[in-house]
């Protein structure tokens, strides 16, 4: 991207002086030495201290890691879950000038040696539980030149076949804390994230300094944080940067709430953790806050959420979660949309001022279903397929989502034939297909890619699994649209029933009859015992049409 | 300043996309267009109008001055009250990369005219009722090459000796409003504003687009501000740009509310406009609030204030008065630190988590009447008195607050003589003297040049002003060191009583003696109509000083 840029009269302001990620957990220290950052330990406890304390670990973990060869652009990888060790690294490594490589532990250990090897990570640290992932990659990352295990035991007490070996305590405690941090030039870059995409291999995302300091300062405004707040981070640390909460909550000094590994079991003592440390920000995706809701119901908590704000990524939050959230413990699911690509905040969806008098409440609730209002710096363009057009704002027109600004990847890492996910004017096409209404709320209606074309119509694979999963015998639902002999595409529909429930095809196409025309229902309904999903969570849309691709070979109807 | 900045990785962010101002307008426009404006016509009425059709009217604003002849880095003057025309060349004259020089109109002539000069000001926008001060110095300002009246008459109807004469109305009208803005680079002037210092002659402070963006988004969240809050500006759009608010409300999307003239028999009107709007918030200073909080209680209007924040400068909010707006009306009043030099927020006043829990009624009341804690992107420094050290942050250690960070100036302009009031390494010496306690909270103490040095002993002239002014039959009060042969230096209390009260200087000591040494009371107390001030409303002590500066002459005691 080259922008033309006029210059004016120059400033008398410190225009010079860096915005770096620093700046953010140093004042936290400073002028909020004593909030507190919990976290969770391995043996399933809870555990405290605070930003002072903290701040001291990261200036050793820095010390440290510096003494160890790690010098400004070199990158660090990291393998954990959602750890205090984590969050100190998400400042000592950046705070060198160096790359924090986020590491997603989902993906496969090819893909993820590939990401190693892409980005020429140079360390790597890594968590005790996690020794398997990073031995199995090991042997294909020849160029890393040392492994940092992170645990509470000696060194003596570890096995494992990673040489050479540190001991990040074992770092820490040789480093006096006394570190005295460079001023990095704010383009540098802070952490790398690749894409979890399916198609093709992971590409690689160089987040700025800057980034991330505009975008905490834009997310905490957004959500209207304050330093009254509390925030738990739900979504992993190894991607996307935690949709750069971690960064936001330091910035506005919240108390932090650090829940280790999530798995699936530990929905009991997370929220238990909410309403015990008065949680008043997290995120996660409706994968976690259903089953969150469910416990709540089946445990009779009735706990008051009144200040909790649960914010909602990956897929629409139905609306029942929604609504059993807001009217049975006062908490908001604040849907958000964004990618790796977006820092990640592209939209947020909060209520206008005006439409809260001027709708009523079931209008709202329709509202709250889409994907929300542009952030402040960042531009949204609904392109048409030829060029660059924006296309009208009147919640009728469909377009590719195009986006440009400060938190906006413009090109990607050592990658020179991505130039087709760009514009020639430096905006990131999304790969999302929407529409924005005259309020300026965005609504996706499909990945361009999985937009369904039947006889020269589309069809919106996002609607119909929205209103499929709307059926209360429904669980999961995803719909893709699979190639046909006479209308080019034809939705299938695979559908995970709840425990209990009954529900026929012909049931299922009278349920959708309401919202969708008679040519759009699918012929094909699959019951399944699930669907398929990516690494992220979001339904495996290449596989599930691989899976169906000759389902209507020899059809002529 | 030279910075020695590290590089690390290059980012594959959009680094180079400008932080520039336009896109807060632009966003607020396209994304909240029906959001409402609310302004104060000439004849004392309420008008409104929206972000959509106010931005239709800037962007005619900058096509008409750019055909005018307009450059980037050109300078243009605004001589106007807080108007809807103002808020317009808020945005038009710096959306082209010139600079809005703004003209503090409560300046003499001779002032006024010098900073004209000295920022060679090509243009003038002067509102139709301060012709009368335009016309004081244009004889004084040869190089001005056109005047913009602003007023809803038409051309023929204004008597004036200004020439080249244009009417904003006829220029606006002129142009389609289909500018195509510039991307500016953000190290530009976005505008200026000098100082209204009592000593010596005013110094120019240009502001950067990168500096009023960071700053904008700072305070949002420092002030909590979400699309869902009504601001109304109180404090001069003339003089550091009404603390960055208008900005701050207009990047937040926020309902604004412009009062227009505002004159000291405006408290009711004002008052009013407050509750209908459901204003939420404010800025302004004690000598706005307490007449705001008199006309309350002598109304009997009993208005619900439980989301009104009133933002407070220049001195401490008087307690009696903080308390006042939160037990009768439920307002906040949030005291605020800065200067023109530091656009201007250092400090904000908020309330800890923790100290809200930890803290009695009491100590919270006293913890509100210091300046804060700084805002998140400045560095606070606490100077002694040789060099640049940090002293202890222990609320006892007094030192001078230096301050550095993006929006903070780090030079004045054409003004080489000036770097005494820098630290080398870039820091902005303040001449506050001030303490930081164990919590992080900023409390001011005195100017530097306004302690009181008394037989080798400091005396705080502010903590005794608080003092005097927390007597229930005092009005205003100011207290200044003046030579004294023994002593070197002691203070004189210049003191007006409330009508119908009554109290004698022994009566006073007596009262002071509770928080006071003996030694420190003063010997003099002055009975006065009304206290010296300067134009931005401080007690004037240079003044005062020079007013007093003989009555210890022969004093031996």
């Amino acid at each position: 991207m080259t922008l033309n840029l006029v210059k004016g009269r120059p400033s008398t302001m410190g225009d010079a002086y860096p915005l770096n990620t620093t700046t953010l957990i140093r004042h936290a220290a400073r002028t909020h030495g004593e909030q507190e950052i919990v976290y969770r330990t391995p043996d399933g406890g809870w555990a405290r201290t605070d930003y002072a304390s903290t701040y001291r670990r990261i200036r050793q973990a820095a010390g440290a890691l510096r003494r160890l060869g790690v010098n400004p652009g070199d990158r660090v990888g990291i393998l954990d879950w959602n750890s205090l060790r984590h969050f100190e690294l998400y400042w000592a490594i950046p705070g060198l000038a160096a790359v924090m490589l986020q590491m997603n532990l989902r993906l496969g250990p090819e893909d993820l040696a590939y990401v190693v090897r892409h980005s020429e990570a140079a360390f790597i640290a890594v968590d005790e539980t996690l020794l398997p992932v990073a031995e199995a990659i090991a042997p294909l990352c020849p160029g890393v030149k040392g492994w940092i295990v992170m645990t509470g035991k000696p060194l003596s007490e570890i096995r494992t076949s990673l040489a050479p070996l540190h001991h990040y305590e074992d770092l820490l405690a040789a480093d006096a804390g006394d570190i005295d941090w460079p001023l990095i030039d704010e383009t540098s870059a802070y952490s790398a994230c690749y894409t979890t995409g399916t198609t093709g291999r992971p590409k690689g995302v160089y987040y700025s300094h800057r980034a991330i300091y505009l975008h905490s300062m834009a997310m905490a405004s957004a959500v209207g944080a304050t330093f009254d707040d509390c925030t738990m981070l739900i979504t992993p640390m190894f991607h996307g940067q935690c949709w750069g909460l971690p960064q936001m909550a330091t910035m506005m000094a919240n108390k932090i709430v650090l829940p280790g590994r999530y798995m699936a079991e530990d929905t009991g003592p997370l929220t238990e953790a909410i309403i015990r440390e008065e949680v008043t920000i997290t995120n996660g995706a409706p994968a976690i806050f259903q089953p969150m809701l469910e416990h709540i119901r089946a445990s009779g908590l009735k706990p008051d959420f009144s200040r909790l704000r649960l914010m909602s990524g990956a897929t629409e939050p139905p609306l029942a979660m929604m609504r059993g959230f807001y009217e049975e413990t006062g908490a908001e699911v604040i849907h958000a949309y964004g990618a790796t690509e977006t820092t990640p905040l592209v939209t947020i969806n909060r209520f206008k001022r005006g439409l809260r008098r001027s709708m009523d409440a079931e209008q709202l609730w329709d509202l709250k279903r889409k994907q929300g209002l542009p952030m402040v710096g960042v531009d949204v363009r609904l392109s048409d397929d030829e060029d660059v057009n924006d296309l009208p704002h009147d919640g009728a027109h469909v377009g590719e989502i195009c986006v440009r600004g400060p938190w906006i990847t413009t090109r990607y890492h050592d990658m020179p034939d991505s130039a087709d996910r760009f514009t020639p004017d430096g905006y990131w096409r999304s790969g999302d297909a929407g529409v924005i209404d005259g309020n300026g709320y965005l609504k996706l209606t499909d990945r361009i890619k999985d937009v369904i074309k039947s006889g020269g119509e589309w069809i919106s694979s996002i609607d119909m699994e929205n209103a499929i999963m709307a059926h209360p015998a429904v669980l999961e639902a995803a719909v893709v649209g699979v190639p046909h002999p006479k209308w080019q595409e034809r939705p299938v529909a695979i559908v995970v029933l709840r425990a209990g429930h009954e529900l026929t095809a012909d049931g299922l196409r009278a349920h959708l009859a309401a919202s969708f025309a008679k040519w759009q229902l699918p012929e094909t309904v699959v019951f399944s015992d699930s669907v398929a999903r990516t690494s992220v969570g979001k339904a495996d849309k290449k596989r599930l049409r691989a899976d169906y691709a000759h389902i209507h070979e020899g059809s002529e109807q």
